[in-house]
């Protein structure tokens, strides 16, 4: 049986991937996230609605920086948290995935964090839990990394106010991103008027016409006139294949500088999921210029995450 | 000076192994253990009995699944948990084990979670902490492995009720595990009306004949009419070593199949102490059949744990 | 712009260093640390007044015993810990420390506990980070160790009362040595009647005439009529390079025996920052006697480091 991650109240009961989410779902996870803010200080505060409860991070590619947010967000909501070190331990005895799932559920786990680098593995695991438990993705192989596509939302959401009258970048390996796919996913329901991808032709995804975006081959088309420019990371697997020529090459056809953002509209914000390649896919002083909100992506993500996590279990709670 | 794991009014105040542990002291435990699930929906409560305390896990062996439910048990608790991965800090450091504990019993770590592989090791670190520190043995060598088996009798009581009239077969490595010497120390001090052993010849253990056990050395014999089949985990060791032929071999002659299950109780049930090795000791159909409590075992570890915390915690504070 | 780590009202809002702190602003550090014991049993007392703070353990070197220090002192204020393997995760992406740090920042996290094998890093750090954000020196390179040296001046004060009246002799590697270098600092600002320092020539400072410091080279002379005698670590570096001979020699010239121990005052005590190198700078039986306080100088770094955490936030709060 294959889980859905809505219940028949509409309610969120897994997160897996954003295609199939409603728009009123996606802006009821960006208001719930938006009330985790103090409107006094900017600061995100501490509500124990998990408290009692536990969170699992089993992550297997290894990823501190996403682990911490869910630890933190987690945390802010006063669970139990358990970092598991798949890794070293579990798989090193030879016990299957399902058998590590299903033992960890038997403790009472409530929520499972999940990055896996195979397509499809968060999916499973849900269709494998009990009622009980709650799988979050936290980044499945190149196919969805829902998360980045809710806080990158909320980031524009935050800056540049209502979706329709947007016109939104997204530029670099296309082809091979988890966080594109959830980007085009979220912002297509959101209804953004226009949807752009680039970049190099071998890192265009193949189904680029069932997207409902537009496709360009060339930066600073892509750029013009946008509201919105996304740069993602070039993965080191691709600077070490031969999908792209070099790195100081990449920067030429495909870096955002400050002479080609400045074909966007004056007001356009920067943004990049992290970490980021300085001097490959971006010019240091875009990435800490002013149009750069690479960092506030961050803050949101914990604030995103938290609004996941309490969405999920009260949906829980009274389904 | 032998530290007691009983104090003189028979308060538990540490608990390194199962035999010498009274009847009466074993129930208290299971009764505790009990007191920590919700009835209506069969959840593991918090109980913040041990808030403001520290519990340290210090694994030598690491075993992540382990050490996730001792971690999990404590923050149940509400105590402060630290894990401590010794293998990479102090050891290569060449502090000694003695200089390590006595440093971090200088931290006011109230409890020490502590598995090692070789035996007696918990009972060594017990000698040395001082009247506040307790030690919980999370396995140490081929010795003793308590709360494995504590949860085990939980397991048992559970699901068939009072000891006197049952009859229990363990079967695999018994020579080698700290497991089975647990199950044996508890089981018999319950007063199960039969308790069988089994396994290949050079997997039995010397001093079989002190054991209180009847040893068969055949799988059908040993489980027929059994109430409960406790299958053991063929160590990785011991498949590189001579000590088992092939894993096909071991199955045909040791593994619990439907067929040989028959043979037991119409109702008996099947343990596992986990992770499993499908196929080689169990077969993944009675693994996961009816009769199979395995992942029940698990949950129940959770709480097991809890009670000796919170017993243990209980009888420093008043003694 | 270089930070400070006392804003204009005199409060401390970083720790970066002992040099530059007044007598006053230690002396609060030292009476709040004992505020934290509970003066019934001498256990120290969970005070939540970091509930809902965050506070990141960034260790570029590992050390479980200082990390575990930090963390249980975080701990018992309340904090939410975040342990950050920096290793292995972000710095293989080939992010920079100061990516890596404003990224963090902006996971709102209060406060990041720091160690770093460079000099300087934790100063760096603060000049990076905003207002609302505060670092914690845990050790870089050989330049400082502050809250080592706060610890010593505590255990010191405890032990022996005033300062104006004490003699302090501080043997082995001074050269290569953050722990001297902030024992030197807090132990001249708080005016100790002699300090003094011993070691091989090629391992006492280069500006030892800068240090305020009387410098012997014979351990005999140096423990001569001292109330209090540290003895440092020789570091494994050390030992494998030419620095010192063999590590017999070096004890027969430099290590702390209870015959040295008789030439100081017949109530000295004796102090090691831990871990112990036992018969290489420290006697067993000298380490383990009656006048040592290694284990309470532990305890009282717990004590230390919650008084330092508590003092920043009550800063930045009323800053």
């Amino acid at each position: 049986m294959t889980a859905t991650q809505v219940n028949e109240h509409g309610q969120l009961t897994h997160l897996l991937q954003l295609e199939g989410l409603s728009k009123a779902q996606i802006l009821q996870i960006l208001d719930t996230a938006a009330s985790f803010f103090n409107p006094q200080d900017g600061s995100i505060v501490k509500k124990p609605v998990l408290r009692g409860r536990t969170v699992a991070n089993l992550f297997f590619e290894p990823s501190t920086r996403t682990r911490s947010t869910f630890e933190l967000a987690a945390k802010k909501l006063d669970a139990d948290v358990l970092n598991l070190d798949i890794g070293t331990s579990a798989t090193t005895k030879g016990e299957s995935l399902l058998d590590t799932l299903q033992t960890l559920q038997a403790m009472h786990i409530d929520m499972f964090v999940i990055r896996h680098k195979e397509n499809g593995i968060p999916q499973y695991c849900a269709d494998q839990v009990g009622p009980r438990t709650a799988i979050l993705n936290a980044g499945d192989g190149n196919r969805a990394h829902p998360t980045q596509g809710l806080l990158d939302a909320y980031s524009i959401r935050k800056h540049k106010g209502d979706f329709e009258n947007l016109t939104v970048t997204i530029v670099g390996d296309i082809r091979f991103s988890r966080v594109a796919r959830s980007q085009i996913a979220v912002l297509n329901t959101l209804g953004v008027k226009e949807l752009r991808i680039a970049g190099p032709d071998n890192l265009l995804p193949e189904n680029a016409d069932d997207l409902d975006v537009v496709v360009h081959r060339n930066l600073d088309d892509a750029v013009r006139d946008a509201d919105v420019v996304i740069m993602l990371r070039v993965q080191k697997e691709r600077m070490d294949s031969d999908l792209i020529p070099t790195t100081d090459a990449y920067f030429a056809e495909w870096g955002l500088t400050k002479e080609r953002l400045k074909l966007a509209k004056p007001d356009a914000i920067v943004m990049h999921p992290g970490p980021m390649n300085r001097g490959i896919e971006i010019a240091s002083d875009v990435a800490d210029g002013p149009q750069s909100i690479i960092l506030d992506q961050v803050t949101n993500g914990i604030a995103v995450r938290m609004a996941v996590m309490s969405l999920i279990m009260s949906g829980r709670n009274s389904g």
